[in-house]
């Protein structure tokens, strides 16, 4: 995730960065506005009066279409944003139910070893989670405190050794009954969260409206200049191409945020939210 | 459900695929744009100038019912995506109840027979929903540790099932209190996202929304032509074909996903979660 | 509830059957169409051409207002709308909750006296609750387990029942401490159902919004022809017709939807819904 | 509350009730009415042609603007429906609580005394905050079982007699922990009720926003005749009245309903809601 | 946060305070202005008729960006205020969960000194998490009970703190298991606040909408007077400046509002709160 300042206009107006989509729209724009002026360029030169007429009149249905296009693409804003909105509060959940755990634990635990054993693990739970999310089976970032099979699902396990060591703490004597349901329904909690980010991640929009989108997109742009060619002459190219700009970002971005939990420009801090939750547990059970 | 890259834009606007509402209206756009060049025949022939001036204003009516047709698409839309959304959350769910029975009974239950009588059940509740689901009483994916009662509620009888075994589990002193109210959370649960599936599957919207979106398409469509022939010739025929391309897909694909159990391309891949979750029981039982 | 295939277009479209709103507007349909008829006969012959193209400029208005207009039959279909699917999703947890009931009271109790009192008596709040709402006040639905006051508030006397029932059978040591706590959790429920219910069914939308969206309407389909006869001579006819068909049908729906208790023929499958739940709790209870 | 039947059109459209925007509009409505002819008499009758062409024009702004003003009205309608819709949520979740307690203290006291308190404290709780929402240090509707100090908050003072009564009642051995604990939630959900009653009731929407939109409709409606006198003559005025009409009420509404716990025609009818928990709680604890 | 009447439109209308946009949009605003008087002096003066002709259409394009930057600025306010109305939410449930704790906890403790450590106490966690959110380390609103450090998360030690004494009590044998548990719950609570005012603090809306929306205002204003200057003359100025103006402030109000705990003019009332908090907690415990 890129920090910012939201108040600073001038640079957002003038600076074009990485993560800009004017700069990966650039391409397409270029090719858009050679083709809006070959179109331009034919009908000014080789369409008879009457023929031009009738197509001027094809911009009506710009009109039109303009509507349905623009609900559309806000439908796509909408659904990509909640995505992105609702993967920030699972981790922002994750956060909770790690520091609830760890304030319980202070109060609780007095044998060093389950407060080390918990210190460790949690924040584990999180990089490994993370690590899923990204398909990147790096176990670097765990501290090694039990084995874990590689080829089976990491969070699980993960979960499975702290119920199972909260279980024993019970059977020990170590914390009592109370106690031990309201630590297990953190762990739940965290098993739920995991659930919802691979939700998430493994379920994009409907394919049908995916297709139906992009397809849409580019006929609206491609059949622009037919009708606006009779009233605009060469005017059309830019006009074409700022209107590229409008459609093609608005899909753009939601691409890339309907997917939070990578790492392109603008997901989530997972990285960072990983960190603070090792830093704070290690405040807590230290 | 089609698994598929977003950002590849180039596949998505030149293939048209079964799933394509594109290729499923191509018949109705075919009628429609012969339709058109009908109209336009016979008022571009026939009509004098006094009628034709009068009728070119008719598409007046198409600005403003332009608005509410598309609002109407997009509430439709919404509302399409809402429930297909729900039914992945649900699914989603049933995957983290599921996986928080295994993760709590691994760690609780020693005996193997209890073990193994959850490690079938409770992957067999989900096939069992799913099943149903699809009206599809097909015993074959469920492992046969009970008898059940094809006539009757099949999920109800696996959850009683699954409950009356954790009685009993009580009973025998296999578990204690706390942890019985904990694994019975669990199953309730299960319960609560059975009802809710057969909430979307048995509630469409309503009946006169259907009618009257349907309706209106119709008229909106058919009426086009008379008000722009003046104005575009035979170029309402493309026009036309666009137009009812963007209105009757957004309909098209809310049909198709606001019942998202079936087996249709943009459902829900119920079959490969239920694979997941009994893979992950089992590794959690095992 | 109508059970309807909503891919069926072709019968959408051309039969007109009785929740059809293009059969209820008929009357009023017709009435405007010989005011439009007036108008535009009275404009044609009478006014002077200074006046005529003042009054043809009118038009301009309603491409403002349209926008309003739409907007808000949209905020009128969609709050119409989340009350029907709230209302469903309320009778979804009743069934819900009934369901748990059973499954429960099935492995906890061994007294088929107790077993019979439940069967009985958790349909029976069901169909008090939609007695109650549909202010039908006939008992003939209910099975008579005990003695019910007609004049008071009759799901609470079942509710109150059922708790009552719930702490003797604890009192009498036929369920412990822990059992009681959750099925009291699921009574509790059915209580927040009827309650939700009646919020639903007795608070319809500010009635100040209800006047103003049929004012609106009203005034707007009303000065319609005045500005659009000199542009369409009596084709305004048909065109103010059609506008009001697409105008009024959003209103009469979300009329009839948002009280979705009743008996009309857009309102909740309740009858089914308590048959079912009567259906599943005697198989489980049985 | 006005209860009303929505399906009433004639009346709706014909009767000017009190709470009428249109009757609450009118002065203001003559007063833009006398502005548009004065201004429509001064450009028709001293301004040139070339001028005139020009100021014509301005009219194409008042297109682009009106989608802002009608989706920035439709925002606020949204927002203020929702907080009176919340409100009645939180209405309703009152009436369910209090029942809920009455449901289960019914079965669980025997004490007569225990049975007259909460009778009499618990409608009392609903009557406090209801003054303490209008602002109406009213102890009439109280019944005084005991003694509250009227410059401290009131509703916690009651909550704080209920929730001591019952420790004293559990102290005592007149209902066990299971009991104590299921009747503290109630009591705990009737002050979060409160605290929503008083968030929704101290924070209006932005002041910014209250501001701009306030500011929007006037230079948008002010600015209206400059550019159409043009072209409607003095048909000018009632159009700019009618414009004013729609957006100046839907801001009426919005601003009514936003507070929904006051005594205007459109609040919600609380002083009924709190009469008829009383009345069921005696039915229940009589 | 301003505290205003919102019904006092005269005010609103003619008064231009601190937190106007229209005050802070002046500059841009007279800049604007000189822009487009510029252009239309070139434009007037310099074209041809025919690349005027050309020009002059070029106004359709903002026709059709018109809505999509409409909707934009829609969905960004929507997303802004839901920030705003959440922040709200957060502070209203902290509100809530203090006073349970204190309601609770007079009915329980009777020992002087735990009750002057949570008089004390909970308040300070609600001041140390608003210094937190404002980024403001300042240690004297908070009551000195116990040793904090710095460098690390205030409101975590403040948890931390809570939950260890009534741990400690339980301990004693001050308090009950069960009394225990409802009292932690509002401790876990607190801690869940907090995570949500972080997320929201640290969060704001991706980059790329944030510089897409920016650029997109910048863009359509300033291509604004090209195609209009032809249609309006000189009229362009004002036109350019009110649509400036309205689009902007919608851009800046939610700027504003989407991190609701500063102390902008718009702000969330938090010191208010705060000590709203202190009051009632010293009410129920003193």
């Amino acid at each position: 995730m890129i920090n910012y300042n939201p108040k600073d206009w001038f640079i957002f107006i003038f600076r074009f960065s990485k993560a800009d989509t004017f700069r990966r729209l650039l391409p397409l724009m270029i090719a858009v506005s050679i083709y809006a002026g070959l179109i331009a360029y034919f009908e000014l030169n080789y369409l008879n009066a009457g023929q031009a007429e009738y197509i001027r009149h094809v911009g009506l249905m710009h009109g039109v279409l303009g509507f349905v296009i623009s609900l559309l693409l806000v439908f796509r804003t909408n659904t990509a944003y909640d995505r992105w909105w609702e993967g920030r509060k699972i981790w922002g959940g994750i956060t909770n139910s790690s520091r609830n755990l760890a304030i319980k634990l202070q109060a609780i635990t007095i044998d060093p070893d389950d407060r080390r054993f918990f210190r460790l693990m949690v924040p584990n739970y999180c990089f490994a989670l993370k690590n899923m999310l990204r398909e990147n089976e790096d176990f670097s970032e765990l501290d090694p405190v039990l084995d874990l099979k590689k080829e089976r699902h990491l969070p699980n396990q993960l979960a499975a050794a702290l119920y199972t060591r909260l279980n024993y703490m019970q059977a020990e004597g170590r914390c009592n009954t109370a106690q031990m349901l309201v630590l297990s329904e953190e762990i739940k909690a965290l098993t739920e969260y995991c659930g919802a980010c691979e939700r998430i991640k493994n379920t994009p929009i409907p394919f049908t409206y995916s297709v139906f989108i992009k397809k849409f997109i580019f006929f609206y742009v491609m059949t622009l200049p037919f009708g606006w060619v009779f009233s605009m002459g060469y005017f059309i190219i830019p006009v074409v191409v700022l209107i590229l700009y409008a459609l093609a970002s608005l899909e753009l971005i939601a691409e890339e945020i309907e997917n939070p939990f990578g790492t392109d420009a603008n997901d989530l801090p997972i990285d960072q939210i990983c960190h603070n939750i090792r830093k704070h547990i290690d405040e807590l059970l230290s």
